[in-house]
């Protein structure tokens, strides 16, 4: 009961579904003085916006979002940030088909087990359109941080396909549909998914989200850790089921001597790891390194192959999914993860200048 | 700050350092007339205990825990818990070599620039003794789960040696100083690790903790999902880099057709999963499956090879580690991964009765 | 920071300045299957709305709810419940005798020094404006609590006058506009009152607030009690400055003879208490009698005589307050209390049933 | 259930029952480096300790603490500080008298129908004995306020006797047993109390405690205020009632133009408050004068006059308490206030650098 926010000293509340007339997200803890306009959120919005290529929903939302309240003048006034993205495409449809029968890999079973009741209009509170919040949020979670830090993420596997790190370009990022940092493989990425599309399946698809410049000491060391907090973030995100930092699982197969990152130190005197297998985070504390995450997401359950399920009244059935879905949910998870992990350095840089010393 | 607590009904608080004079937890929202002493206690705190095969540090502690609030006459008042265990092994020693150098892969370096201070005569909070607090308050969770709910861990994987999940029997567990289910690998790995210990280096490894009897509708759909407190639990252990739900990574490579799992009526008429590959959770919410979770805990940096690295007046050095230390710290991480499931599970189980519809 | 939410299982969050375009809130937590429409939230906004008589401001605004989430089908869904209100007179008007100015009394001078900007057109956060909010959420939170549990609120001093305790009516209190179950009193009070508002002044008042059926157990024994948390939801509410429980200060004069309320056995064999000095509240958990609160409201500050006060600038200088404004902020403090209340106690009623055994 | 914590950054968890082993509290959240030792904490130890005059109860306990963790070399590492105090004079005795009945007035009645069991042998976690554990934090509190922040507290009512407030002089509080400001009552309140303890009987309180040094900015506008975080922290305290800031209930009784404190320019430019009804908050946030914090305690219960109760099999009985008792258990809340508003403000200092900007 009232998980609906997340963060401690930056929070953020999300409410609204799907189908409701309108989404929105309450940030709370924001510093004063920061400037904030609709301009500086909408960019975000855009990257995630669904009905951008033939690789996501075709739900046409236009995703404005409106700043109803803790800015004046243009600036921040440290009082809580209300921003509301109304629904337009909520498509009037046949609901009979999903209204009584418990989707596969969906949460319809444990809501209805849970609460008694839901909204069977679309995925209500688990729809990937609340995600939209998030990124929101992340908006005013990247002022916070300054230009100093930036967070960015990649797509870097879709299905069992892999970037070729050696080929890893930024820049490429916005040059295909997928948020791929590998030219290459997003040209046979752009093969392979229009195959998993035109058979109305889908596939899962692994996210990296890379923080640069932030700075020595956030996080706390033992229930708090930065990468505790980044892995419970990550996890609260849809049909994520793994996290990773650093070299994560890999981290299983190393020795000692091949896994801890040596120190020298740097032309200014200060110290300089000599690899990042850690992912930027040691005893749960940024090391100033890059933070490093990476999550799994699942394939959307939502395809059109019939698939066995039971219904409200105990029946079995089967199912399949018509309507607009993604073949790979993953990539619109990228900005979402960027988002969160914007949030939770936003949160952590404000705990963290709690602890100085004057 | 104020990073030592976890939990939100079901609350515990650990404090202490590994060469302090005692380590601590305080249970907090225990509810009252459970069956506690410490003779519950005691078996769990043997099983994480050091010392115990040439597998684990050589560090001799008791480890015997004191209850010193909350029980009166055998049950639990509803009061805190304070646990008590006292170090007794903390080895005087030389400590000139780690007083003023980083060690690579350890906290040293974030919490010197976190705090300004540290005690250096070990890992101080970082260290793996903290743990046993968590095995402790651990125990008390299981009490409040009760005997219909199991929590049991193995590990599934040293350094690159994996299980054969065709040879899993729990009954082995207890067979062997690794927790190891697969009695063949077990015989292997005591080779491997033998190795690994008379060179003096150390090794990662991968734990599964499963959860059997969760009932259906335990966890929050957005920001308390039971997947994500999961996952934040494990990352909170020591040296844990990486934590996955159900198949966790291999979802990413999956189409929506293998993925989701399907459903059919059992003979008592309830639905009943053809498979759980969602590792018992969807939508955040238990599905009253097994909840399955995996992390991998990198090799310990404690290490006999010197390793390059700086000291605390910004000059370079190198640092080896002698003295008692773990070859493999993932072994003793299987009850404290066990002891952290079993907490989120009571925290959630308590959540799920607020709920509950009368 | 991060301080606009109020509640822990049972919580909600508001946003809005008293200039913006909307005020809101959010509550979560709320249990699923009640029944709840605009209809069950818009009497208590009538209640609390402005303009009513000639006693309070005489700002218009209808206060109408929106529920925009966590409603489907005419029942709480158990997911966040999104409730918003339009501003709709925000008369413009010169600001500049009070952007610069420090109200005495008000929070501009602590705003300014703690954001470093503020809202110079109104109360911002701090106008009695958010209490709708308030209202609405305390709507919510008597679904919660039931039938069984009324809670009322009374007003039972303006300036030095008091009521007559032995006319008590709780009839009386939607008789007249000031929530008085003292119908003498009342008469008394309206000339009293026109008096101060036709000389531009302002004064003070206290409010009860009694709620009724309240199960035995709510409350935690320690910094969770149920007369803490009524303390620190009463002085919340803006210009209170003082709350007691039961008979509070008086229990100060008294021994322990007079003070502690004796039990008898009533007839269908259950405790009885005697008295109910203790406001329903022993060792900070309900004993099942009347929970009862009162608390002091200053008098607005906002009058027609000039005050002494500095600048941003630095300079002295006068103000007087034009405009609409309460000659006794006190009344409609009632069903902001009552509110306050209702939340509190669906908040523990709800912790309440997590320690339920079965 | 979990509402053994109080604080949010800087936060302590307080355990143990007055007949069990020890009583304790985790301090978390302190900053490192500060000095630390055992010799800071004792001396507020002593001002609480019972048995000092004949006013209080005569047990007898040395209240030695003992730092257990989060202290290196004498300085605080940022580490929770876990701090023990022994039981020593859990007086032996007949306890069939108060094992089976409730005493009015105590929380008997209350635990036993909230969980069903209740360390019988003494007050259990509702004793005044918990508050040693809040005086240790507090000690801690005030090194992180540092000197330039003073928490003092005075008793300014015993039963209707009242101190004369222009002879209050702070000197004065360390010259008698009562913590009174003014020499005149002193005397007077020591031949009252004589009777009032000769006669078993006991009486009500009030005390003030008052902060100065203070920086303006401290509190959160809405649900953390200043005030409302002291008036819960105040309500937590024993046999509390009733809490008020500045003028508190007198507030209710002015105008205006008499409540609102004025401000003028100071020699040093910044702006002075000409008075401070408002007890140092507007708004909920500081205002750099002295914060004033005044809270009523009830008579103890235990008196040496029979009284009508039930006991726990639903017969109604009498029931006297003999034994070591507080004629005025309000003196030794004193120390006990003072701590929690030096936890309080150490919180909302932590809080409050948070918000900087550089």
């Amino acid at each position: 009961m009232a998980g609906n926010s997340f963060g401690t000293l930056f929070r953020f509340t999300t409410w609204g579904e799907s189908h409701g007339p309108a989404i929105g997200v309450v940030v709370d803890g924001c510093p004063s003085l920061l400037d904030l306009s609709e301009a500086d959120i909408q960019p975000w919005m855009e990257k995630r916006r669904p009905g951008q290529s033939r690789y996501t929903t075709q739900r046409q939302e236009p995703d404005l979002v409106k700043i109803q309240s803790g800015v004046f003048e243009g600036k921040t006034t440290g009082t809580p940030i209300s921003l509301v993205i109304e629904n337009t495409d909520q498509r009037s449809k046949d609901y009979s088909e999903i209204a009584a029968k418990f989707r596969p890999g969906h949460a319809d079973f444990t809501y209805w087990e849970k609460y008694g009741i839901r909204d069977y209009r679309g995925g209500g509170r688990s729809s990937a359109r609340e995600t939209a919040c998030r990124v929101a949020a992340g908006a005013v979670a990247r002022k916070v941080l300054g230009a100093g830090i930036t967070v960015r993420g990649a797509l870097v596997q879709i299905g069992p396909h892999r970037v070729d790190r050696s080929r890893w370009d930024w820049a490429e990022i916005d040059n295909n549909p997928f948020f791929c940092p590998d030219p290459v493989a997003a040209l046979h990425w752009a093969d392979y998914l229009d195959g998993i599309r035109k058979s109305g399946s889908s596939v899962g698809a692994v996210v990296e989200v890379v923080a640069s410049g932030v700075p020595v000491g956030l996080g706390d060391p033992l229930y708090d850790k930065l990468d505790s907090d980044l892995a419970r973030a990550m996890m609260t995100i849809n049909a994520v089921k793994a996290v990773e930092i650093g070299n994560g699982f890999e981290a299983a197969e190393l020795t000692g001597e091949t896994n801890a990152d040596e120190m020298r130190v740097g032309h200014d005197g200060k110290p300089v790891f000599q690899s990042n297998n850690a992912g930027g985070i040691l005893g749960g504390i940024s090391t100033g390194q890059d933070v490093v995450v990476r999550f799994a997401v699942k394939p959307t359950s939502s395809i059109l192959t019939p698939r066995q399920t039971v219904d409200i009244h105990g029946q079995e059935t089967d199912i399949l999914t018509k309507g607009r879905h993604d073949p790979c949910v993953g990539i619109r998870a990228v900005p979402v993860g960027e988002a969160m992990m914007a949030c939770v350095l936003a949160d952590h840089l404000l705990r963290r200048r709690a602890e100085r010393r004057d």
